[in-house]
């Protein structure tokens, strides 16, 4: 049995150590390689691809699983072999059931649809995607049909990045939560418009992301395991739990962009360098599932990073750096400033109350076309009409309305979206957990420091890595099945205080 | 035949891409990897290794290429498919001919030996390395035994850097080299020192890096298909003809540092730049031998980068760039300085004139080891006799002597050091030839052009790749076989001018 265990481990590392490797050269690709270089990636990383998903499916892989499940039952369900199985299991089903041709298929089909987009939307022509649009539809309701038994199209589509998560449960708790927002962003935007101008002065680039850099290593950021780069979209990747990588974005101009987009990416940076260092080279070394991986970048990003005791603390400091722009603006002023709650076209740039708006109705619209009930050609005008209904606009163009997200046209549709929304949810679940444990955390943040809010995720989620699903973590931190309540009681506090509403 | 032909390429295509793959970790590690990365990227590098190795040992493509060469008369001898028969069946052997254990033994006592030289050099400790060292010259030749049928036991550990080459015919061009050159050194060093001092003052860092980025895009570096990055050990490595990047390193306090070596990666790195774009992804994509890339770096570092004609159009920019370090000194000053000649203990910062004395003697202690002339517990006391007779200088201790570099003690002797000299011979070759046939190149240096000494470079060098040896290409640019006459008249006559020679 500890013979068949190193054999699986030593296996399981290898795809792990590919996929490494792979990540480098992603990384790389984002971050510095010149423009020569793209066509020999593309080759690079479909090689590697390729071998990972040969050792992926590896029928030998798949008989020392079923060897070992037969004595799983010595494991307890909370043991680290009994989660490795669990998760092993899942991910050679998840890959073995794809067959390569089709994925060939999907990925050929995913970059030619890619490259019509990239003209497409500036442009403005839907049309002209239209036809790969309608062919993404019929690839991504093959995937689904590869994992059959489902209640809902959507569900095997929604397992890859949440495991275990369905659309009928996500869409009862979406539609609770934009029961609640929807008029609360309508209350907000018949008030007078919060001025940002503060924020939207010259910043110097270097000091803007010096500021950054000292805020993460007060969260737990760990920068002899990482490092922060810049890229033209910013993202987090790890090629093994003592290398987690961050990447941001600055404007000379918007001093939210670096800052907010180091503290989402931190979260999501310091979830990954928290997982228990045993789980190394093993699938274990992931994050439990999309949501849950938004759950943190978020609450660092937002939960602390936009809250008023955050800024009584570091607030002096950016001032000190930036004393032209900011001296003579107050620490109120500045708060609401980064909190301006607007009804706006584009998902990427919303604020935190109107953001799950925009994505909420991505994902109903994506099941309504999978399900057939909507027709490619009607997406544009059903997009639209979501707006009005929801955020009170409406896109004057494609462009910044159904064109927006790269999403749908990288070659899928379905389970794309959900992640972003359960992420805000979960964000104040975990929250509104430690806190119960540690009331003093407010405070804490209000004095710069984090260790208190960082131990107590890091003992409750990261280390656990991808052992537990999103509902366990929930179940196991709070008692209850994910709700959300606490997520609608923070926004209710945060912007009835903002906004003096009722 | 064409079937086979594109099978064969695609094989060596895909042991190119995990080349390329590797290569892009390596850069990572020297240039940007945290700390933390370390361990994951040992076993991420040594899975890519292992893979690249099993297919480059591939029984089935040593029976394509058997099937390949019965019909190779076809192919007229400087044909692309001749050359690529050629060189795939050279690496074929190489890597065939020595057992993947032997392999793994090699690395595991490399890794050893180099760790425990990491520790002895700063503590002098030449008695902690020697049993390591003993260990590799017993396994250097085993490995050259690999390779029965040779005339000296240097010659297959030879042919890996520098295919083609012997002891015998490298030996007799360093005799006359040391002949000559050491008389030279002598003569000199009998004069009154150089000023050296104008080159060891503060200048900023980012400008001394954006005044080597202005040379060397002057002489045919392409930042479209490269970059230069900052690393421990200055380095160039390649992607891709398309992603061939250079890294450098500066001292603040002396302006040789980052200039010189960013001239003379750009060297390697313009050669790798202009191989013929067809052999993408083929081995033939490559340079021809440590001693032909080498040529390239010492051409454009030292024949271009050090001669009056160059610095007579470029010190007056460098004088704007820093005119408080620089504005009173003479360019005569500042050329004397950056050619002053002086014997030292380190190789890796000697001159011209004297970094070949420290590299033939080196070659020569190698053949002694291997053959069993000289015992390792002897190595420092003939060291130091070989630096009193040919430097005119005694190691004040085993640090700066026998300890200072690297190569015997990461896993091999044998092989590593005449490439840099041989190299040297070439530039002097190379340079001479371009000159019969282009006499205007001196003055248009002059002007701070380069274009016609690129090109031919290019397309009597850099475009073949890997296609001929050494050796054939030296015959097809001169008609004569390799001589040190171009390079000892290049030194008369510079450092004649210098140093008023007779």
């Amino acid at each position: 049995m500890e013979k068949r265990f190193t054999e699986l481990k030593a296996r399981l590392q290898e795809i792990s150590d590919l996929g490494g490797a792979a990540a480098v050269l992603d990384w790389d690709q984002s971050t510095y390689m010149p423009n020569g270089g793209a066509a020999a990636r593309g080759r690079q990383t479909a090689l590697l691809a390729r071998l990972s998903h040969e050792n992926q499916t590896d029928p030998a892989l798949g008989r020392l699983l079923d060897e070992l499940e037969k004595g799983a039952d010595n494991f307890p369900y909370d043991s680290d072999e009994a989660g490795l199985l669990r998760v092993a299991r899942h991910n050679f089903e998840k890959a073995s059931k794809i067959p390569s041709s089709f994925v060939a298929i999907l990925n050929e089909h995913a970059s030619e649809s890619y490259q019509v987009w990239t003209t497409a939307r500036p442009e403005n022509d839907f049309k002209a995607v239209a036809p790969f649009l309608e062919k993404t539809i019929v690839l991504s309701r093959q995937l689904a049909d590869f994992f059959p038994g489902y209640d809902n199209i959507m569900d095997p589509l929604i397992d890859f990045p949440d495991p275990g998560m369905k659309a009928a449960s996500v869409g009862k708790l979406f539609d609770e939560l934009r029961e609640a927002l929807v008029p609360m962003v309508a209350t907000i935007a018949a008030q007078e418009p919060v001025d940002e101008s503060c924020l939207l002065q010259a910043f110097s680039v270097d000091d803007q992301v010096a500021f950054g850099v000292e805020v993460i290593k007060a969260f737990g950021y760990d920068f002899e395991r990482g490092r922060q780069d810049v890229s033209p979209h910013p993202f987090t990747t790890s090629f093994s739990i003592g290398d987690v990588r961050i990447t941001t974005r600055v404007k000379e101009n918007d001093l939210r962009e670096a800052l907010f987009s180091t503290l989402h990416e931190a979260g999501h940076g310091v979830y990954e360098q928290g997982i228990n260092t045993s789980f190394e080279g093993l699938p274990l070394a992931d994050g439990t599932s999309s949501g849950v991986h938004e759950s943190q970048s978020r609450l660092w990003e937002n939960i602390v990073g936009r809250s008023r005791g955050f800024w009584s603390f570091f607030y002096p400091k950016l001032q000190a750096i930036f004393p032209d722009q900011l001296g003579d603006v107050e620490v109120e002023s500045f708060y609401k400033a980064i909190n301006k709650v607007e009804r706006s076209l584009i998902r990427t740039d919303a604020d935190e109350l109107t953001y799950n708006l925009h994505v909420m109705l991505r994902f109903d619209l994506e099941q309504a076309l999978l399900e057939g009930e909507l027709a490619v050609k009607d997406l544009p005008e059903a997009w639209n009409t979501r707006y009005r209904d929801d955020l009170g606009i409406t896109p004057p163009d494609d462009r910044d309305g159904v064109l927006q997200d790269v999403h749908w046209y990288a070659g899928r549709v379905g389970g794309l979206f959900q992640g972003y929304t359960i992420g805000n949810v979960l964000s104040a679940v975990f929250y509104q957990s430690a806190l119960t444990s540690y009331p003093s955390i407010p405070d804490e943040i209000s004095q710069g420091k984090f260790n208190t809010l960082y131990d107590w995720m890091r003992d409750n989620i990261y280390q656990h890595g991808k052992k537990y699903t999103a509902n366990e973590l929930v179940e196991r931190t709070t008692g209850d099945p994910m709700n959300v309540e606490p997520y609608l009681e923070y926004l209710r506090v945060k912007f009835g205080d903002i906004y003096s509403l009722d």
